[in-house]
């Protein structure tokens, strides 16, 4: 059995490297690593060297959106077998603090979470993982939708925090793979109006083709021209307004927009710090919540996926091999097509 | 304009009356009806003359699951036009009291409810009714869905109450028109599982053909058969069950095989007082939540009507004129089709 | 029947001006008025004439921290009687909006609130209230203490909305009257440590003496000194923080002091838009939570009150009577004690 | 290091017997016990050799409300050091399971806890016990209370989950040391009133110096009696009923006295079965809710009883040494007192 793995070292700085293959501990599973998806994460990774206060100091394999074939169990192993296919949700809490004990492991202080310096990731031909955080697939669904269910388990966090249900109208802002997924997560959830906007007129067709209910270019409209058409659209703006592009423009109006009483709930990245109108959102009582990871989230994603309630089927554009990791990382920071699937073996 | 009324006297006695048209005060509109839709609980008062405490005393207008088309507005009325169709919520609290205040207005120990002695019905041609308590309806939603929000909203009360969400796996016990509703608003607040029982093969055939992933007949089964049979189906029990019969068995059935943590709403009437297994629901915390009609669920239906979310269309198998009245009721207490309709006028 | 009301005619322009009295329409009642406290929105529409977009444009009646005699009952009032002392609840709302429906009337956008322009305020001799946001009050509740409800509710909205409950460590930013009434709900509510921070070291002798466990002097403090000494004394910070203050500076401090997982409940008022940590809040799950008003409050504010949880008396510490009213708003003005109450009566 | 353990073989067979010592594991720390209160459960085991589905089959040692000293610490335990005076959670879940993992760790199927069988419990001189729980003990706290945070930890939760809140109206049935612990515990989640019924005269004078603002004995008093004074005194019935009692007659007068839209929930152990007024719980939307032990509560249960909001002292009426366990067990089976400790060694 060889190992080979993508190994970032620096900046632009990826190597494929044989490691050893680990043997699988007490309830681990050993794994053969079958599709992992490319995320704006590990791009950045790969072009700054770090992420906040996470640096790259170390040589770290990357990966953390991944599905793969079960090669072994460790001993006490119950809930999986050989041959088992599975998704692995890529963080492993420590299970003592009080975030783990009240269900908010996502929270925990001493989390190990797959390619964050300095733990490695998953993008390799054989990797070990506690068995209770990999998830069994149906037959029907595949090893790259058991990657993608990474981003969609941020989506579902984001519309369970953010308390979407059936009847609500949705604002997402941003149409990239993750604005796309809580668009069609919102819907899982029984928003009956999904609004979604962006910059980019192909990113708004693909939202569209999803099912997006109203889709619209903010590029060269002022906030209160945006405020005036989203109000008007959603009929007194929406009750939960989903951020996932992390801009301060962004931030402030998704808070601008969200009907009184709302929630906007941040799931984009962007600027430490951003300026918001605070006064307007206090006075109207609209929340502002952020997201971390996810936390409970991966069943309830399978379970979307498996029923057929999200197809995140057409968000794989490109699809490379491993040995191709580094075309595959280009390919993802020219922005080109949504979600890049690397496959790791024949199996995927 | 003539305002013909079906008047319930008392058991078996219902009379077409001509009632005079009422004037619209400060804030109501008058309604040409159009839809009424037959409810058990009229049944009920139609056989029986009462339904617990309440009494029918002196001759009532029946009706309370309602649409029209606005005629005339009151003084002060600012949400309608005439001409506007409306679905029509039949409860109207007192506004003042801590449940009204607090959101919970079919608490409401003053509330005036369509058709629950003393209380005059719609089920005639012209109505008078309070405008913030009709919706307007859109240009595709027809009068006969107006009517069937009010089952609707129940429904949605039942959902909302017991927290289903995506991903759940739901139980519905009992497939009559509101047992098939709470099937299909479980769907649209993301059930991606939904179970139903009942003791007729033709409203288990309704149910399938209505979305049902598993509807099975539990005449001849044990208690004990049938908790191992939905135990081993929903994979561990199911997340919430939702009774729509009332049966002591059924509410056992429910209890007993609901997940531990899970939820049981009682929407079903039965008899006052059954025995319940209540070490068994406490000891795996499975809560037990009735509801009372609903509060707030009326934009809810509408909207879920609106966006195609659920289609109740299929529910109407029988249509009567207003002067057909008695054999609507007739056809109705025989248990034919699923839901009965009453044609007030030719707007319907 | 005199009835002297203190009018604002603009910028530094109170007058004393004789008004009818009014008679209580359907479910009024007509109130002897005995205390009403000035608020710092009080002052602020006294200094500059306008907060927001809240402009006064006409002379109003100022005052909406209140308490007073029903003096007549208007046709239909069944709660009181003559001769009852009352609190009064400022803010009546539409009653049929979405927001006054579901609980929430607080955002009611048709709500009418006592001295926000245009509409005119209880700081009179003879004022008419609808009689069911008029609150009875035992035999010794003072009718001073009725006046404070106002802030105290304000206070019982923040706690309730910012999940205040047994068990919770607490940090109140602020200790004028709204973060010292925060502080003591906050206690009532469960908080089993409250820390309060300001920058007068008065203030917080007073927040020591009602209960503080930990009162501190953050002027000449860096951000980073605070946060350090608020997350070592409690242990990993506060679980949630109630801003009572507004300012940029201490909107920050409140988000990176608050736990991991926790909540800061926005309750000051300060500039418009300010730089939050937004990465920080979002990555730690540190929700922000503004409040508007209260809604639902006064019940509870009273029964705190009645059975001795909150003792507000100490908040007073000036006293005036009606004709005495501008050398009362100088007092309020120069920042001198907690709480100036205003006598519009020999009752009071 | 002797280490005498108090045994149950059967019926009425309590034998003390020498046991190894255990060398703690990985996170493990040996404990020197010191004081281990006796519960209901303890003494049913003892008088009819089980539970329900729990039968001890093997002998097993008892004891499951504990506190005592570190006395060893096995490898990564960082939490604690030698000589740390510690709470027992005597529950440790599986940690890997769904309800684990949400935070409802109570309801895992693989929990091992305490002298439930075949589980051994601590009341013996040392005992081996997971570090993350065991809770340090502030210098001020006893080791007496530390046994005691068990029961207040069911306490905890039942106030949790019924919701318990400032300005609650709460009703407690049955006095017994649940009943009262209930009581206290809802007066420190805010509860302004709380009423407790019992059929004893001495338990609710003890009810009374602990707090209780109104204690009634309901012997010999109709269920139409008891709620109507119920009623009558709470001014509409309690918002949360805390049932700890279990007899059917209890149940049902909990659900009937309760105020529409509120909670009662089940603490009490009694028949598996009882017949309920469903009729009048669902019309009135209360919901039922029972516990089962508790999660996440010892935390606030140290805090409640650290910062004094909490007083249990009272609660111990009788002390016994490890060698009187018989003579301990027959006393609480006697009825005689609140709550019986036993002394493990002189540290207690």
């Amino acid at each position: 059995m060889e190992n080979i793995a993508a190994v970032l070292y620096g900046n632009n700085d990826i190597r494929l490297e044989k490691y050893e293959v680990e043997e699988p501990k007490e309830n681990e599973v050993l794994i053969q690593m079958a599709s992992v998806g490319i995320c704006g994460s590990d791009v950045h990774y790969w072009t700054k060297g770090k992420i906040g206060d996470f640096i790259v100091k170390e040589p770290m394999i990357l990966g953390h959106e991944s599905g793969g074939i079960v090669a072994r169990c460790g001993p006490g192993v119950k809930n999986l077998q050989v041959g088992d296919r599975v998704a692995i949700e890529p963080g492993v809490p420590c299970r003592v603090c009080e975030y783990c004990k009240s269900g908010r492991y996502n929270l925990c202080l001493d989390i190990i979470f797959c390619a964050t310096p300095p733990i490695h990731g998953s993008l390799r031909n054989y990797y070990t993982h506690p068995s209770d955080f990999c998830y069994k697939l149906p037959e029907h669904v595949s090893l790259e939708e058991a990657a993608l269910l990474e981003p969609l388990s941020v989506a579902v966090h984001a519309c369970r925090r953010s308390g979407v249900t059936a009847g609500c109208c949705v604002l997402v802002l941003g149409a990239g793979p993750i604005g796309l997924l809580n668009m069609m997560v919102a819907k899982a959830f029984g928003a009956t109006k999904v609004f979604i906007t962006d910059i980019s007129d192909s990113r708004l067709d693909t939202a569209r083709s999803l099912g997006a209910d109203y889709a619209v270019n903010i590029k060269n409209h002022t906030e209160l021209e945006m405020i005036k058409e989203i109000v008007q659209a959603t009929n007194g703006g929406p009750n939960i307004t989903i951020e996932c592009c992390g801009a301060e423009a962004s931030v402030r109006l998704g808070i601008l927009s969200t009907k009184s009483g709302g929630v906007i709930c941040l799931v984009g990245c962007g600027p430490d710090e951003v300026k918001i109108p605070i006064i307007n959102a206090s006075a109207r009582e609209v929340d502002i919540r952020g997201i971390f990871r996810y936390a409970n989230c991966y069943p309830i994603a399978l379970d979307l996926v498996a029923t057929g309630r999200v197809n995140v089927k057409p968000l794989v554009t490109h699809r490379f091999s491993l040995s191709e990791t580094v075309k595959a990382f280009e390919t993802a920071k020219e922005g080109k097509g949504i979600k890049i699937m690397i496959k790791c073996s024949n199996a995927a």
